[in-house]
Protein backbone atom coordinates (compact mmCIF):
# COMPACT_ATOMS: atom_id res chain seq x y z
CA UNK A 1 0.00 0.00 0.00
CA UNK A 2 1.59 3.40 -0.88
CA UNK A 3 2.62 5.24 2.32
CA UNK A 4 2.67 2.30 4.39
CA UNK A 5 6.24 1.98 6.48
CA UNK A 6 5.94 -1.49 6.52
CA UNK A 7 5.02 -2.38 2.69
CA UNK A 8 8.36 -0.80 1.76
CA UNK A 9 10.90 -2.30 4.50
CA UNK A 10 8.71 -5.58 3.72
CA UNK A 11 9.50 -5.21 -0.18
CA UNK A 12 12.78 -3.86 0.55
CA UNK A 13 12.48 -0.60 -0.07
CA UNK A 14 13.99 0.66 2.92
CA UNK A 15 16.71 -1.28 4.41
CA UNK A 16 16.40 -3.39 7.61
CA UNK A 17 18.38 -5.56 9.78
CA UNK A 18 16.58 -8.52 8.08
CA UNK A 19 16.97 -12.28 10.09
CA UNK A 20 14.77 -13.92 7.53
CA UNK A 21 12.75 -13.38 3.76
CA UNK A 22 10.69 -15.79 1.90
CA UNK A 23 8.38 -14.96 -0.49
CA UNK A 24 5.60 -14.13 1.92
CA UNK A 25 7.38 -12.54 4.58
CA UNK A 26 10.03 -10.64 6.03
CA UNK A 27 11.54 -10.92 9.88
CA UNK A 28 13.55 -7.70 10.71
CA UNK A 29 14.71 -6.50 14.36
CA UNK A 30 12.66 -4.02 15.66
CA UNK A 31 14.80 -0.12 15.56
CA UNK A 32 13.30 0.42 19.29
CA UNK A 33 13.59 -2.80 21.00
CA UNK A 34 12.11 -3.89 24.12
CA UNK A 35 15.09 -6.30 24.60
CA UNK A 36 17.71 -7.19 21.63
CA UNK A 37 16.84 -9.18 19.45
CA UNK A 38 13.41 -8.03 19.19
CA UNK A 39 11.69 -9.16 15.90
CA UNK A 40 8.77 -8.14 13.57
CA UNK A 41 7.64 -10.47 11.62
CA UNK A 42 5.64 -8.55 8.26
CA UNK A 43 3.46 -9.98 5.69
CA UNK A 44 5.10 -9.01 2.56
CA UNK A 45 0.99 -8.13 1.43
CA UNK A 46 -0.65 -5.47 3.17
CA UNK A 47 -3.34 -6.46 5.49
CA UNK A 48 -4.71 -3.50 8.51
CA UNK A 49 -4.52 -6.07 11.56
CA UNK A 50 -5.29 -9.93 11.79
CA UNK A 51 -8.62 -9.63 11.01
CA UNK A 52 -8.18 -9.84 7.22
CA UNK A 53 -5.13 -11.88 7.03
CA UNK A 54 -5.85 -15.69 5.31
CA UNK A 55 -5.15 -18.45 7.82
CA UNK A 56 -2.55 -19.98 5.45
CA UNK A 57 -0.19 -16.59 5.58
CA UNK A 58 -1.04 -16.36 9.57
CA UNK A 59 0.54 -20.23 9.88
CA UNK A 60 3.47 -19.55 8.29
CA UNK A 61 3.90 -16.30 9.93
CA UNK A 62 3.71 -18.57 13.63
CA UNK A 63 5.67 -21.00 12.58
CA UNK A 64 8.41 -18.44 11.47
CA UNK A 65 8.04 -16.26 14.61
CA UNK A 66 8.69 -19.71 16.75
CA UNK A 67 11.67 -20.07 14.97
CA UNK A 68 12.62 -16.99 15.41
CA UNK A 69 11.93 -17.04 19.09
CA UNK A 70 13.88 -20.29 19.33
CA UNK A 71 16.85 -18.89 17.24
CA UNK A 72 16.62 -15.28 20.10
CA UNK A 73 17.14 -17.96 22.28
CA UNK A 74 20.20 -20.40 21.00
CA UNK A 75 22.15 -16.74 19.54
CA UNK A 76 21.61 -14.43 22.98
CA UNK A 77 20.83 -16.61 25.47
CA UNK A 78 17.64 -16.37 26.66
CA UNK A 79 15.27 -18.50 27.97
CA UNK A 80 11.51 -17.46 26.10
CA UNK A 81 10.34 -15.63 23.88
CA UNK A 82 6.26 -13.67 23.96
CA UNK A 83 4.51 -12.97 20.68
CA UNK A 84 2.16 -10.21 20.74
CA UNK A 85 0.33 -9.18 18.12
CA UNK A 86 -1.61 -5.47 18.85
CA UNK A 87 -5.06 -4.67 16.79
CA UNK A 88 -6.54 -1.23 16.77
CA UNK A 89 -4.79 2.21 18.38
CA UNK A 90 -6.48 1.55 21.83
CA UNK A 91 -4.48 -2.04 21.49
CA UNK A 92 -0.95 -0.26 21.18
CA UNK A 93 -1.27 -0.67 17.57
CA UNK A 94 0.67 2.39 15.58
CA UNK A 95 1.69 1.54 12.22
CA UNK A 96 -1.40 -0.58 10.44
CA UNK A 97 0.60 -3.08 8.45
CA UNK A 98 -0.44 -6.42 10.20
CA UNK A 99 3.03 -7.36 12.27
CA UNK A 100 3.60 -10.04 15.07
CA UNK A 101 6.22 -8.98 17.78
CA UNK A 102 8.53 -11.89 18.87
CA UNK A 103 10.16 -10.86 22.17
CA UNK A 104 12.79 -12.62 23.90
CA UNK A 105 12.94 -12.90 27.85
CA UNK A 106 15.22 -13.53 30.36
CA UNK A 107 14.29 -14.90 34.03
CA UNK A 108 13.34 -11.27 36.30
CA UNK A 109 14.26 -9.43 33.14
CA UNK A 110 10.45 -7.40 33.77
CA UNK A 111 10.76 -6.58 30.41
CA UNK A 112 6.63 -7.14 29.43
CA UNK A 113 5.26 -6.68 32.28
CA UNK A 114 1.58 -8.03 30.83
CA UNK A 115 -1.76 -7.87 32.70
CA UNK A 116 -3.19 -7.58 36.26
CA UNK A 117 -4.62 -10.66 36.09
CA UNK A 118 -8.68 -9.90 37.16
CA UNK A 119 -11.67 -11.84 38.88
CA UNK A 120 -14.72 -13.13 37.34
CA UNK A 121 -17.50 -14.87 39.26
CA UNK A 122 -19.31 -17.43 37.21
CA UNK A 123 -22.64 -15.16 36.97
CA UNK A 124 -20.51 -12.98 35.29
CA UNK A 125 -18.54 -15.27 33.05
CA UNK A 126 -21.95 -16.61 31.70
CA UNK A 127 -23.51 -13.35 30.94
CA UNK A 128 -20.47 -12.23 28.99
CA UNK A 129 -19.87 -15.62 27.34
CA UNK A 130 -24.02 -15.81 26.02
CA UNK A 131 -23.23 -12.37 24.91
CA UNK A 132 -20.24 -13.18 22.73
CA UNK A 133 -21.46 -16.51 21.46
CA UNK A 134 -24.90 -14.34 20.00
CA UNK A 135 -22.01 -12.19 18.18
CA UNK A 136 -20.31 -15.02 16.73
CA UNK A 137 -23.71 -16.71 16.13
CA UNK A 138 -25.23 -14.15 14.20
CA UNK B 1 -1.44 -35.39 28.69
CA UNK B 2 -2.30 -36.26 31.57
CA UNK B 3 -2.35 -34.44 34.51
CA UNK B 4 -2.67 -31.21 32.23
CA UNK B 5 -5.55 -29.20 33.39
CA UNK B 6 -5.67 -27.25 29.72
CA UNK B 7 -5.85 -30.79 28.45
CA UNK B 8 -8.79 -31.66 30.57
CA UNK B 9 -10.78 -28.19 29.67
CA UNK B 10 -9.91 -28.33 26.16
CA UNK B 11 -11.42 -31.64 26.02
CA UNK B 12 -14.15 -30.55 28.30
CA UNK B 13 -13.37 -32.90 31.16
CA UNK B 14 -13.41 -29.81 33.16
CA UNK B 15 -16.70 -27.31 32.67
CA UNK B 16 -15.59 -23.97 31.08
CA UNK B 17 -17.47 -20.90 29.70
CA UNK B 18 -17.01 -22.01 26.13
CA UNK B 19 -17.35 -19.49 23.46
CA UNK B 20 -16.19 -21.36 20.56
CA UNK B 21 -15.96 -25.40 20.07
CA UNK B 22 -14.58 -27.36 17.07
CA UNK B 23 -12.79 -30.45 16.42
CA UNK B 24 -9.50 -28.46 16.58
CA UNK B 25 -9.59 -25.77 19.60
CA UNK B 26 -11.81 -25.05 22.24
CA UNK B 27 -11.96 -21.21 23.15
CA UNK B 28 -12.49 -20.33 26.76
CA UNK B 29 -13.13 -17.05 29.45
CA UNK B 30 -9.72 -16.95 31.65
CA UNK B 31 -11.22 -16.97 34.59
CA UNK B 32 -8.70 -14.30 35.87
CA UNK B 33 -9.28 -11.85 33.37
CA UNK B 34 -7.25 -8.89 32.35
CA UNK B 35 -10.68 -7.36 30.90
CA UNK B 36 -14.26 -8.60 30.89
CA UNK B 37 -14.21 -11.38 27.60
CA UNK B 38 -10.61 -12.26 28.15
CA UNK B 39 -10.19 -14.91 26.22
CA UNK B 40 -7.77 -18.37 25.38
CA UNK B 41 -7.93 -20.29 22.76
CA UNK B 42 -6.44 -24.09 23.79
CA UNK B 43 -5.48 -26.46 21.27
CA UNK B 44 -7.64 -30.05 22.24
CA UNK B 45 -3.89 -31.61 21.17
CA UNK B 46 -1.08 -31.20 23.83
CA UNK B 47 1.48 -28.96 22.87
CA UNK B 48 4.23 -27.33 25.71
CA UNK B 49 4.38 -23.82 23.38
CA UNK B 50 4.35 -22.59 19.72
CA UNK B 51 7.83 -24.19 18.59
CA UNK B 52 6.00 -27.77 18.53
CA UNK B 53 2.69 -26.36 17.07
CA UNK B 54 1.92 -27.58 13.20
CA UNK B 55 1.43 -24.69 11.03
CA UNK B 56 -2.06 -25.57 9.96
CA UNK B 57 -2.93 -25.36 13.86
CA UNK B 58 -1.81 -22.27 14.36
CA UNK B 59 -3.33 -20.66 11.29
CA UNK B 60 -6.78 -22.27 12.59
CA UNK B 61 -5.99 -20.53 16.34
CA UNK B 62 -5.09 -17.19 14.93
CA UNK B 63 -7.99 -16.99 12.59
CA UNK B 64 -10.38 -18.17 15.39
CA UNK B 65 -8.55 -15.37 17.53
CA UNK B 66 -9.26 -12.60 15.03
CA UNK B 67 -12.85 -14.00 14.75
CA UNK B 68 -12.99 -13.96 19.09
CA UNK B 69 -11.36 -10.55 18.96
CA UNK B 70 -13.98 -8.97 16.52
CA UNK B 71 -16.75 -10.55 18.23
CA UNK B 72 -15.44 -9.31 21.72
CA UNK B 73 -15.73 -5.43 20.28
CA UNK B 74 -18.88 -6.17 18.66
CA UNK B 75 -20.76 -7.74 22.13
CA UNK B 76 -18.95 -5.39 24.68
CA UNK B 77 -17.98 -2.40 23.00
CA UNK B 78 -14.51 -2.60 22.97
CA UNK B 79 -12.32 -0.76 20.32
CA UNK B 80 -9.43 -3.51 19.71
CA UNK B 81 -7.78 -6.21 20.89
CA UNK B 82 -4.59 -7.71 21.80
CA UNK B 83 -3.20 -11.52 20.91
CA UNK B 84 -0.96 -12.75 23.45
CA UNK B 85 1.60 -15.81 23.57
CA UNK B 86 4.04 -16.73 26.58
CA UNK B 87 6.39 -19.39 25.53
CA UNK B 88 9.19 -20.23 28.93
CA UNK B 89 8.39 -19.66 32.64
CA UNK B 90 10.23 -16.47 31.91
CA UNK B 91 7.81 -14.91 29.39
CA UNK B 92 5.22 -15.07 32.00
CA UNK B 93 3.74 -19.13 30.67
CA UNK B 94 2.47 -20.87 33.63
CA UNK B 95 0.53 -23.62 32.31
CA UNK B 96 2.52 -25.58 29.98
CA UNK B 97 -0.18 -26.28 27.11
CA UNK B 98 0.12 -23.87 24.13
CA UNK B 99 -2.46 -21.09 24.87
CA UNK B 100 -3.35 -18.31 22.76
CA UNK B 101 -4.87 -14.81 24.72
CA UNK B 102 -7.17 -12.64 23.04
CA UNK B 103 -7.45 -9.31 25.41
CA UNK B 104 -10.06 -7.01 24.64
CA UNK B 105 -9.27 -2.99 24.58
CA UNK B 106 -10.48 -0.01 24.98
CA UNK B 107 -8.76 3.43 24.60
CA UNK B 108 -7.11 4.76 28.04
CA UNK B 109 -7.94 1.32 29.51
CA UNK B 110 -4.01 0.74 30.31
CA UNK B 111 -4.86 -2.98 30.76
CA UNK B 112 -1.81 -4.43 28.98
CA UNK B 113 1.19 -1.86 29.75
CA UNK B 114 3.47 -3.77 26.72
CA UNK B 115 6.88 -2.56 26.97
CA UNK B 116 8.87 0.57 27.08
CA UNK B 117 10.37 1.06 23.31
CA UNK B 118 14.20 0.92 23.80
CA UNK B 119 17.10 2.17 21.82
CA UNK B 120 19.55 0.36 19.22
CA UNK B 121 22.52 1.56 16.86
CA UNK B 122 22.83 0.40 13.21
CA UNK B 123 25.79 -1.68 14.49
CA UNK B 124 24.17 -3.54 17.56
CA UNK B 125 21.51 -4.06 15.20
CA UNK B 126 24.12 -5.65 12.59
CA UNK B 127 25.85 -8.10 15.32
CA UNK B 128 22.25 -9.56 16.90
CA UNK B 129 21.65 -9.94 13.25
CA UNK B 130 24.31 -11.75 12.26
CA UNK B 131 24.20 -13.70 15.48
CA UNK B 132 20.31 -14.62 15.07
CA UNK B 133 20.72 -15.33 11.28
CA UNK B 134 24.11 -17.81 12.25
CA UNK B 135 21.72 -20.01 14.35
CA UNK B 136 18.70 -20.05 11.33
CA UNK B 137 21.84 -21.15 8.94
CA UNK B 138 23.22 -23.75 11.00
Amino acid sequence: MKDCIFCKIAAGEIPSATLYEDEKVRVILDLSPAAPGHALVLPKRHYKDVRTMPGTLLGHGMKIAARIGAAQMAALDYQGFNLVQNNGASAGQSVFHFHLHVIPRREGDAVLPLWQPGTSTEQERETVCSRIRAVLEE
